[in-house]
């Protein structure tokens, strides 16, 4: 049983871990952090574990962290870089959900969040935690960058495009759409039910912090720069993320058959990622609540651009889930141990 | 007074048109019909017009139709075509909401629909009825041809692109979405409130209907064949279509506030249609029942890419409303007479 | 033209104002404040309402405020009663949407809302504005106290058989419901999009700061002291109330079709209360956006009880539409004026 | 390892059913009909079993059938009656979700169903499934009738007031409220999303099916016959039924904590059902997706009237996993196998 430590408990990011790892069978929840509820039973803030947990809040404390075999972070960027360099040295493993280790590059990081970034020598050895591409690196990684929700999303959808060089780098679209809990639990008006209900509007067009890191990791996949333009909206939905990308064909004769075939052996051996029969067309409600991220492939009119579609649940794929996918492989356990609930229909 | 007839007047757009008219100052509905529903009383199908009208449904009857001024057809397609000629041989008008006059190839709709065109003759004479661009022919038409709701939205986005040459023709993208009721009223398990309700999909994504109607019309502001890539999905709203459109810009060099300027002398004297300041997002909810579209322009990092945001009432400005103000152009009356309803906030 | 002033115009109740009165043809809005916007276009604080007016939010000043015909407050609790006898001094009519004028006994006012009330001695002058009972009245009032939500929904499905000592007046029960907008628009946890959606609860059900003012008004019909237990309910809605009404008649003979025509007959000359047939059931969305408000009679297995099924905008009939019908009776205009709109459907 | 069959695979309980005994350890469903899907794969119909199971739609055969250890019939009613006797005289068991065996006197089925009943002779027989009342004799049942949805929350919710005599059972309330699942997975206009979403009403006020089944098993437990009125709504969500129960009690000196004390001392052994601490309100989304029912009791201003909260999840407790919770006891299994899982937060 290895001891779990989560810091930043109490937000939506956080009560996903909880509830994911309350039936995990090769973990133990012992510590769990928020300086907003400390000294609270967790059951108060999380009326689903009333009654099946006896733990409460505490303050933040690295100390007690220290003692744990793993920590994750489901905080706001920030907070994990400036308590990260002294559990490493404690020996503690770190699976940070936040952003504050996924950029390489500490100056883009800085420009993105607006202020320095507190422990830059780390950013290089900071895994980045997409299981599909890292997974083989995740095992003896001490510091792990849970890949962002959107970026999730996008990265799985382009990847054999870009890793097979298909598609024009410079001109990849990504139109996607997120659920109101990406945004969180923080109090705010513009995320009260009577302005986000029977409503639809895209948001941060012209800039959101999710580009750098996917441009990061398509480059990566295409071993060379490309160019994205990602627009994201808000669904008047409690979780999933769709994603819709666009990319034109460098050669326009190849076949919708062909680009299938290449993503079936993509994900041939990726437990969490089915790729639907060409032409269908994935629904986040299908994932919901699941680990599993779900993509379908269009070629409208046969012409030269191709159309993936990509769903998750931005809460767990696009984030609790997915670090727990990590953690099971930083412990050499089996990828999927937890996550095989199945979403609920209707 | 001008008289108003109604065909099919047991669905969403029929009932629309109800509800706009019902305060109209210069029109009286005199006949609405409705095979399902004849002999009952209008306020039994739409309870918000009870006690407020007199009117029952009747069976469609040419003779009774001939005697209106207007006869709006709010029927799928392959109805108006069948008593199109009819009515106007006797001297009747005619706006079709419906896709039977949209194309003007009878071999493009009758790949599309999967039947031959009934009254092919007509499809050259039929004015497409988008105001913002055929205004001043709608006055004089006997038949006009009520843009779709997708169409209206992309058109409107696009039109200023490429009026002015600024975009690769070659390369357009719209992702578009839009609210259930663009479905209609009809019973089907996958428009159930279980089925739709915390969900989003696309859909169609191999092809649309509406491709060849927004093709036919950007085609025609362009002043050359377009290739244009129309992604629908489906939002848990029950109004509003918001559309999401990508185009490359011919010379990268272009500013987005001289397009901004543009966007702002194309629409400044229609009187629906805003364009908000760049950078903006519009809602589907700020449009919502009424005949309002609303534009924004972002050029993501300042990069060769310009994305235009559009959203507007699917019922209303893409098909009922839209319709009205048609008639009103047709009837010689002020173009906003009887639309501008404010929405509801929130 | 009458001039117009709103108290507290950056909430739901006074965007509601703003919208109502934009189209009313006998007054115009000509001050609105707002502490947290002033200085700021009301366009954008309402984007239905930008181009279409041109007034700022300013600060609160009762100089400026005094030389307005009517002043609304759409404030919370304890905003008005400071600045109200001072506008009464200078001549200043007062429509109060807040529930500082409610409740005849200070002593009660206080239990509820945990002070002293600062002008008590306005208490007995000020006219509950419910108009249906005391249109009368409010004609020639200074100082109007415009009905609650619930209180609105619960009073007006009550009163016939109270008003006719039809059932047991020691027994009255209300299981009503509200859509999320009757919390208004200030940022919380609890009404974000993630807890309210798909979900439903009961709250305050040991104690909700209505129930005082419905006794009262109750009370009054029933000419001796009632007892009501009122339970609320959040309904995952933007708008509307339904209410519940369940009470025991004293004469178990009495049969449905004669409380029908009590009904029918009380509520003949109000234009705004629409008495359903009987076994019909009101639905919120049908006067969504609306004044109206739909009241149905079930009489269950026909038993010794009745049921009162009541629907209205908690908004609009339930605040700032009932809110213009009382200014409109005040002002000697016909009470439906700039009130007649249609609501969507769906 | 028992063998399981489902007649009636392709609703909203049957599905549910499949969900919940994927991961069950010690049954494994064989068979699963439908007529209108016989042949397709499980997975088609519901695609979070897609990949997941091999199983396929088959005719309803009972020769086949019959192999099974257990049959559920999560049908409409008016199928199992059909089937059961055969079934049972091939010494198979039946656990029938539908209301074919839920009353006991067949007049009173007749009278509400409107039709003979098909094999009265096995009323007497059938053991009513509610396992917080009937645990004991369902171990040896070879018919159950699993109670319904709204007859689990209202008489679970009453239980221990008419057990202990408390209150008046001549004028007892529910006024309840279903999500839409409840009604289904057949097309229809009343609950396409666009009528149901954004709106509240109730339906059946003057004659539920349910309310037979209700009356029956309170008068079981008061000893004595009760009169209920039982008022259904309409919720805008997928999943969840909240029941609002009022009574007067005898001794209106009776404290809300004796109450709380019999509540708790009632369910103390009953895993699925929580007694929430006085004053708190239950919601449907805490126990979405689980089997656990949440019971909370108010006594609003102290007076003679209490008032008990229940939620549950419709399709769960209030079907298909109190289906499995009597299938376990059936089996002489743990209660709660496979029935442990956690609802998600948000």
């Amino acid at each position: 049983m290895h001891s779990i430590g989560i810091v930043g408990g109490s937000g939506y990011t956080g009560a996903e871990l909880l509830r994911i790892l309350h039936t995990h069978p090769g973990v133990e929840v012992t510590l769990i952090t928020s300086r907003a509820d400390a000294g609270k039973p967790v059951g108060d803030a999380f009326p689903a574990l009333r009654g099946r947990t006896n733990l409460k809040f505490t303050e933040p404390d690295v100390d007690a962290l220290a003692g744990c075999d793993i920590v994750f972070f489901a905080t706001p960027h920030n907070v994990a870089m400036n308590m990260v360099p002294e559990l490493l040295a404690r020996d503690c493993r770190v699976i940070d959900l936040s952003a504050d280790f996924r950029l390489r590059d500490p100056v883009e990081w800085s420009q993105w969040y607006g202020e320095p970034h507190a422990c830059p020598e780390l950013l290089g050895e900071a895994v980045y935690g997409l299981p599909e591409v890292n997974g083989a690196r995740v095992r003896d990684a001490r510091l792990i960058a849970c890949a962002g929700c959107y970026p999730t999303a996008v990265q799985l959808g382009f990847l054999p495009l870009l890793e097979n060089d298909l598609v024009d780098k410079q001109a990849l679209i990504a139109s996607a759409a997120s659920g109101v809990s990406g945004a969180g639990r923080a109090a705010s008006v513009d995320r009260l039910y009577g302005e986000i209900s029977d409503s639809f509007k895209a948001y941060s067009v012209s800039g959101h912090r999710h580009l750098p890191e996917i441009e990061q990791g398509l480059a990566q996949a295409a071993g060379a720069p490309v160019a994205l333009t990602f627009i994201p909206h808000l669904l008047p939905i409690i979780r999933g993320i769709h994603a819709t990308l666009i990319a034109r064909l460098n050669d326009s004769e190849t076949a919708l058959a062909e680009l299938q075939a290449i993503y079936e052996q993509r994900y041939a051996n990726c437990p969490f990622v089915t790729v639907l029969p060409a032409g269908e067309h994935p629904q986040t409600r299908i994932v919901r609540g699941t680990n599993h991220l779900e993509i379908a492939l269009h070629q409208p009119q046969g012409r030269d651009t191709v159309v993936v579609l990509v769903a998750e649940d931005n809460l767990v794929k696009g984030a609790s889930g997915q670090a727990v996918q990590l953690m099971n492989l930083a412990l050499g356990l089996d990828e999927t141990t937890g996550l095989q609930q199945l979403s609920l229909l209707p």
